[in-house]
C-alpha cells in the first residue's frame, strides 16, 4: 500500500496527466457510481489521453504502490469498474483514449483505441457497410467489452468479443509501464501461447487495456423477425434445431421471454403495447431474428417470407401462435424487460447459463425453487436460448409483503447458483463477468488449481495487485 | 534429467500402462517419424488407455525427471509431436484415449477423448446431421487439433479450433498428474481467466490434453463451387468483398491457386485434369465455395444458381473466366497441389499469413524476391485468401541445376519471414503452429515480455520442462 498522502498522490499524478486529465470531488461522481449497483469513493479520477500517459501512470503507481481501477464507460453490472469504499483507489478512465479508429475495409478489421464506445465504433463502420455486431443493452467502450468479454443477443451468429478479437495492446504494472502487444490484424496466427486471451474477461485486473484490433462484419441487408409461442418446453428446442437446420445460415437471435417478463415490460414501459393484444401475453414466447448479408439480387431470397413459410410448417408441431414481422417493435419489447422489471421492485439479477439442451428444464426447476422456498419473490426470466444464457432475474416487489433483506437475497443467490453449477453444468456468470459483486462465487467454484494458475498469471504482470478491483488469485 | 537407466524407465512405465500400452524397437517407427519432415528416436512409446493411466504416467515422469512428448495422429508439420534424436524422450501417444464421444444434439456439442480422430468424429456426428467442419489435408486427433489450433480451408465460415472449443481437460506435470478441467459445455461463461486458451496452440508443451468439448455445426444441405480467374490482383479483393456483401452468409472457402500450383498438380497427379482445358491453366485462379445449411424448402434458394448469377455480374469487372460447379473435381485439384509440388522436387514450406488486404501484394513481392535472389528456385504458392493465410511454398526442383543445400534454404527462410513479419504485419506460422522446425523464429520474433510470460506460464504447470518438444520460455 502507498505511504503517500492523498495530496501527494494527486500531485504526482497531475504532473503526468495535466489538470484536464485529473478529476476530484463532485466531478468524480459519475465514475464512483456503478451502472446499476454499487457505489464507491475514488482517491481521484485520471483521464489520460495517450498511451504514453497511461504508461507513466502505471510506472508511477507501481513505484508508489497506488491502486488503479481501469474504467471504460462504467456500464458493467458486477462492480468491476468502480472503486471500493476506501477512497484509496485511483480510477483510470479510458474515456480520452479515442484517437485511433483505423478501418481496414478489405481486411474487415478495425484498430481502435480502448476508449471508443460501441456506438461510436458502429457509426464509423456504417459508411463502409460494416458493423461490430455485439448487441447489448448498453453502450460500453471497446476496452470494457474486452475486459467483460461481452456476448449479448446475437452471440449465436457472431460470437462474443473474444471470437472477434484479433489483437490487443495492454500496459502492464510489471515491468512497470511496459506495453505488451499481443497478436496482429490476422485471422490465422499460431506462434506460441496466445497471450491476449489472458486479458479477455479479466474484469480489468492485472493490466490496462489500451487498444485492440477487431474483426468486423458485413452489415445485414435484410432481416426478419417473429415472436412465437411454443407448444411445450420440449418444442422450444425442436423449433431451434429445425430453424438451425433449415435457416441456420441466417439465425441471429432466438430469445426466450417469459410471460412475467413480457407483462412487466407491457405494464410499465409507456410506449409499449402487447403484441398479442387483444389476447393476454402468453406464458412464454420466443423472439426469432434472421439476418442476411445480401439483398435478393442473386438469391431471390425474401427472408421474412422464408421465415413465415417455415413457421407455417411448425404450426401445431412446435408453435401455437406467432406474431410476424415488425422487428423494431418486437425488439423494443425484448429490450424493455429490464426497465419493466425495475418498475416492479428491487431486481436480484442472475446472469447464468447452462447447456442449451437443459435450459428450459433449468428455468422450470429454478422457478419451482423460488415458488417453494421464496414464495414472496417474483421471477422475471428472459434469455438467449440458442446460446444457453438466461437472465433469471428475481424481483423483490414493492408489494412483496415484507421488506427487502440482504440475508434472504444471499440465501437465494446461494441456492440458484448451486443449482446452476452442481445440477445443470452451468455458469454463475454467463456474460457479465466477475467483479466485487460476485467474486464470492468465483472463490467458491473455481478449483484450487485454477486459482493457483490465476494467481501465478497475476504475479507475472501485477505482482503487487495494484490493478483492477478483483483478485482471481 | 532422469538418472534412471533406459531399462528402469521402461520397467517403471510398463508397470503403469501394461505390456500392451508400451512399444519398443521397431514398433516405435511410426511414432518417431514426422508426417512430412524430421525423424527422432524415442526411449519408448506409451499408449495409455485411460485418464488414470495418463495421470500415473505424469506423476511418474515428474518424480523421475523423464521427458514426455505428447503425440496425437502425428500429422503435424513442425515436428512438435516427434521425439528428438537423444533417445531420452518418451512419446505419450493418445491413440488409445478414445472411449468418450458423447454427442449432445440439442446443445450442438460433443465431449470427446483426445485420441479420437477428426474423421471418426465426423463419422459419429453424421447420423445427427452435424459435423466438426475444420477442413484439413490430414486426419489429426482432437487433441492434436487443439495443440496446433488447426484452421484449414473453411476458417472464414467456421473459425479455427479455438473458436469451437467449449471445454478442455488437461493433465499437468505440476502438481504431478493433476487433472485441470477448464470450461463446461457452454457458449457463454465468463467466470475469471479462461485458462483453456493457455493450452490451445501449445504444440503439446506443458500439459497433456486428454478430453475436450467442442461446438459442432449443422452439416450443409447445399453447396456451390466455382473456379474463377480474376482480372487483376486488385480485382481479387473486390470480388471477395462483393461476395461477402451479397452471399456472405454462405461463403465457406475462397482459396487462391497460383498457376504454378495448378500446373504442378495437373502434371503430376494421375487422375487430375486441367479444368480450363483445352486452354492452359491461368496464372491465378480462385476456388469459391458456398454452403447452405438448409434445402430449398423455405428459401427457394438454389445456391449454385445464385453463385452463377453473381459471377455473371462480375464478368469483365473482377473476373475474366470461370469454371462452374463440380465441387469434387475442383477440390481435388486444390488438395492435389502438395502432392504435385513434391513431385517437382524438395518443398521448402512457408505457412504464413498477412492481413488479407495485403495478401496479393505480399505474394507478388515474395515471388519477386525469390526470382531476384534465388532464381533457381520455383514458387508454388496457394492459400486461403479470405483468411489471409498462404502456403507460399518454394520448390528446390530436381532440375534446379544445383544440389539442395541447407544454408541456402536457411537464407531463404530468413528473407521470407522477415518480409512477412517486418514489411507486411504477418505471421511466420499461420496454422501449423510452432515446433522444433521453426522455434528459431519464435525466439527471433516473440517479444522479451511475451517470452517472460510464456516462461512464467510454463513454470506454473511444468516447472521441470518435461512435457512437449518446444519451450516457449
Amino acid at each position: 500500500m502507498s505511504k503517500l498522502t492523498v495530496d501527494e498522490v494527486v500531485a504526482g499524478l497531475r504532473d503526468i496527466v495535466g489538470p484536464r486529465g485529473l478529476l476530484l470531488g463532485d466531478d468524480m461522481a459519475a465514475y464512483e457510481q456503478g451502472a446499476r449497483y454499487g457505489q464507491g469513493r475514488a482517491l481521484c479520477v485520471l483521464r489520460p489521453d495517450s498511451l504514453t500517459q497511461v504508461q507513466a501512470v502505471a510506472r508511477w503507481c507501481a513505484e508508489h504502490g497506488v491502486k488503479l481501477v481501469p474504467q471504460g464507460a462504467n456500464t458493467g453490472l458486477v462492480g468491476a469498474s468502480t472503486p471500493d469504499a476506501s477512497g484509496n483507489q485511483v480510477v483510470l478512465s479510458t474515456s480520452r483514449l479515442r484517437g485511433v479508429c483505423e478501418i481496414d475495409v478489405e481486411n474487415r478489421s478495425v484498430r481502435v483505441d480502448a476508449g471508443i464506445t460501441l456506438q461510436e465504433l458502429n457509426e464509423r463502420l456504417e459508411p463502409h457497410g460494416l458493423w461490430f455486431p455485439i448487441d447489448l443493452g448498453a453502450n460500453p467502450t471497446v476496452g470494457g467489452m474486452i475486459a467483460a468479454n461481452t456476448g449479448g443477443t446475437r452471440l449465436i451468429r457472431y460470437g462474443d468479443v473474444r471470437h472477434n478479437l484479433l489483437a490487443l495492446q495492454a500496459v502492464l504494472l510489471e515491468p512497470p509501464g511496459e506495453v505488451l502487444e499481443m497478436g496482429r490484424a490476422l485471422r490465422k496466427d499460431n506462434t506460441g501461447p496466445d497471450l491476449k486471451h489472458l486479458f479477455v474477461g479479466s474484469s480489468g485486473a492485472s493490466a490496462i487495456l489500451t487498444q485492440a484490433t477487431l474483426e468486423v462484419h458485413v452489415r445485414p441487408a435484410q432481416s426478419a423477425t417473429a415472436l412465437v409461442v411454443p407448444t411445450s418446453d420440449a418444442a422450444v428446442l425442436q423449433l431451434l434445431l429445425a430453424l438451425e437446420r433449415e435457416l441456420g445460415d441466417f439465425l441471429s437471435a432466438f430469445e426466450g421471454l417469459s410471460g412475467h417478463a413480457m407483462q412487466a415490460a407491457i405494464d410499465h414501459v409507456p410506449d409499449l403495447r402487447n403484441p398479442f393484444a387483444p389476447e393476454p401475453a402468453p406464458d412464454f414466447a420466443i423472439l426469432i431474428e434472421l439476418e442476411a448479408s445480401g439483398t435478393r439480387t442473386y438469391t431471390g431470397l425474401d427472408l421474412q417470407e422464408a421465415l413465415n413459410l417455415f413457421l407455417q410448417d411448425q404450426f401445431e408441431q412446435t408453435i401455437e401462435n406467432a406474431v410476424i414481422g415488425n422487428g423494431r417493435e418486437l425488439w423494443h419489447l425484448r429490450h424493455s424487460i429490464s426497465e419493466g422489471a425495475r418498475a416492479l421492485g428491487q431486481p436480484i439479477a442472475f446472469d447464468v447459463s447452462v447447456p442449451r439442451s437443459r435450459l428450459m428444464a433449468f428455468c422450470r426447476a429454478a422457478r419451482a425453487l423460488v415458488a417453494a422456498e421464496f414464495p414472496f419473490l417474483h421471477v422475471v426470466d428472459f434469455g438467449h436460448i440458442a446460446d444457453g444464457g438466461v437472465h433469471f432475474n428475481v424481483i423483490w416487489r414493492h408489494d412483496a409483503g415484507r421488506p427487502y433483506d440482504a440475508a434472504t437475497v444471499q440465501a437465494l443467490r446461494d441456492r440458484i447458483y448451486a443449482m446452476v453449477m452442481d445440477d445443470y453444468g452451468g455458469s454463475y456468470s454467463a456474460e457479465h463477468g466477475v467483479g466485487p459483486h460476485n467474486i464470492t462465487y468465483y472463490r467458491r467454484y473455481a478449483s484450487p488449481t485454477a486459482r493457483r494458475l490465476a494467481r501465478g498469471l497475476r504475479d507475472l504482470v501485477d505482482p503487487k495487485q495494484l490493478c483492477g478491483s478483483v483478485d482471481f488469485g
